[in-house]
């Protein structure tokens, strides 16, 4: 089977620890696509790595393997697994990482990643960073998943659930919903928890949004359906509710961030 | 024919949406080559976006699809391209991103993008985004073409000509030249609209460059020429002249920044 | 034999000046594996440029051609070179770049690169830049040594040792050691000049760390073995003294930086 390995991480790319996860994935696969998918994700951020894996879970080919890591207990007792859910594979810590994946696709086998053949190939046990689980387990881990063997080659099964992420639910009102700001983009979009699901029992033009003072009239298709400045909701390319401005930074204009409360009301 | 994909965005490399672009190309071409030029293109900067380009285009391999997304006016009615250029090719909005290639490498055949087959795989088109043509569209007609299909496989044929870049273009003056800063770069080096081939008619120790009330005397062929903190003029890379100081930062030293003016003398 | 080609500059991501390297790559060995360890080496800075090949390089596979361009003499007399250390394979200027690897894997082969048969193909000799050698000797050399012609290839051998890299070395003392930061990683981890090797001698528990003012008891294995906050002495994924703070940043907290002392006393 064809499988591309994704990065997801909290390492940043000015250090060399990212290119450490890909030399251990090589020294496996030689062959392995690796794709990275963001190392920015803020230092030890669960959520945001939830998210992102969120975000690209549905362009990806089926098979390709997802390896996350956004670990603040890194050696610690927090366990490490591998997971299968959708037609995709996920490896890394089940800290929450994996909770948002899980509601839509529930896990078929869970592993954990108690197997050190499947690890980083090492003479004595005394070679093992205690610190870079990322490329002594994770990356390895997912480098010989890519290669076909069975997810019990990895660990052994369990059946304990994978942890939730730590994303709040908006809460139903009587004119709509009431929900918050989760994510501001790279443009200044905002990013909320409030699913496309959720505004489907009403025409778009019938909704009304407030959010930071601000009226919003309207879900829009796109953002140049707006002059150029002004701000505008729309249904963002990851399914979820998003304020924008038409070439401009909503979080700057409208003074908006991570936690801004919005309100989702039903005109008549 | 082998061919790479490279990718040019203001996506920026904090969120995920350049690695769905890649899961869509890896769903069509699994064994696409994907070559990051930039994601760092300020957000709609459109010339910055060109120049990414014209930098580039002589680095890669014959028959390589260049795929570029910086499109301020996503969703409406402006028209997405597929162009074949020199012996390369080209995917994106038609803006201007492809202006500064068609002027050295006028367009063979242009197609509009407007063969939904060609775009991503949807059940109805509820599920398209309206905000991200990227993966929408671009990424998987890119994944198409370098599978060898024929760009009319693409979209319609056009014979309305391509956008030009809004650059500006440097002046004949009495001694030589009237230009500017275009661009700078990561290093501080201050790029112009001047070429090389401007500046060909007399012997480069005879010119002088004026910017931000320094006079620079001679174009220098490479940075060591002159002592560490000293500013100078050469050819840069990319065949533009280029304001730099030797271990330093022209634009911080200078306090020269894009659109600063740029005088070239002939000396007699 | 397969082999990766990595790359590591100070170019940073803003530009597209790696990607003119990866094109020229690819124009001479279509199927290579190209990795990035990072571009984000502070401009100039070989020490740095050593330090983040000196971590990746137990991660690849033999065979791996590493391709370092931090080069501020560029275009001056300093010499480029290709060279093998251990299994793999090194590319760039001879400017201490190489330092680390060749102190623990000496030299076997040391080519300079004065063959322009192997370099990027130009019609004639003023289409060179002379100031990015990257793109017009050093991808093009590792893309040809990728295709396993031998290091002659490439240019003469030369049995001139390489330029040592500018670290410091920590000094005895009585009770220990005295060395100093020498990295500040992206989650703020101080690392030292003091080796694994060097604290050996005494039980990890027995070794008290000295820095900016805190002391701090014991070497530890990992960052959640203290409460979220509290700093902590221990050996990093490098196999260097580090100091960190879990779920926060050591230098942010300690006020320390790159240059910073660090003292190491055994107990008793």
């Amino acid at each position: 089977m064809f499988s591309a390995i994704t990065l997801t991480t909290d390492f940043g790319t000015r250090d060399s620890y990212v290119a450490q996860m890909k030399g251990e994935i090589l020294k496996i696969a030689p062959a392995a696509r690796i794709i990275d998918v963001t190392h920015a994700i803020p230092s030890g951020d669960v959520l945001r790595g939830a998210l992102a894996l969120r975000a690209i879970v549905g362009s990806f080919p089926e098979g390709t393997i997802h390896v996350a890591v956004v670990d603040p207990g890194v050696g610690s007792e927090r366990r490490l697994v591998a997971v299968e859910m959708g037609e995709q594979r996920f490896v890394g810590p089940d800290n929450g990482l994996f909770g948002l994946i899980a509601r839509e696709h529930p896990p078929r086998r869970i592993a954990r990643l108690d197997n050190p053949a499947a690890w980083r190939a090492v003479a004595d046990d005394s070679q093992r960073s205690r610190t870079f689980h990322g490329r002594e387990i994770l990356a390895p881990v997912a480098a010989r998943w890519s290669l076909d063997v069975e997810i019990t080659a990895l660990g052994s099964l369990t059946t304990e659930p994978l942890q939730d992420a730590p994303l709040p639910k908006p809460q139903s009102t009587a004119g709509g919903w009431r929900g918050e700001v989760i994510a501001v983009d790279h443009f200044g979009n905002l990013i909320t928890n409030i699913d496309r699901a959720e505004l489907a029992n009403a025409d778009p033009t019938a909704w009304s949004i407030g959010i930071a003072g601000h009226s919003l009239r309207s879900l829009h298709g796109y953002y140049a359906e707006v002059a150029a400045g002004v701000p505008l909701a729309l249904i963002g390319s990851s399914g979820l509710l998003e304020i924008a401005v038409n070439q401009g930074s909503a979080a700057e204009q409208l003074a908006a961030t991570i936690g801004t409360p919005v309100i989702c009301r039903r005109g008549d």
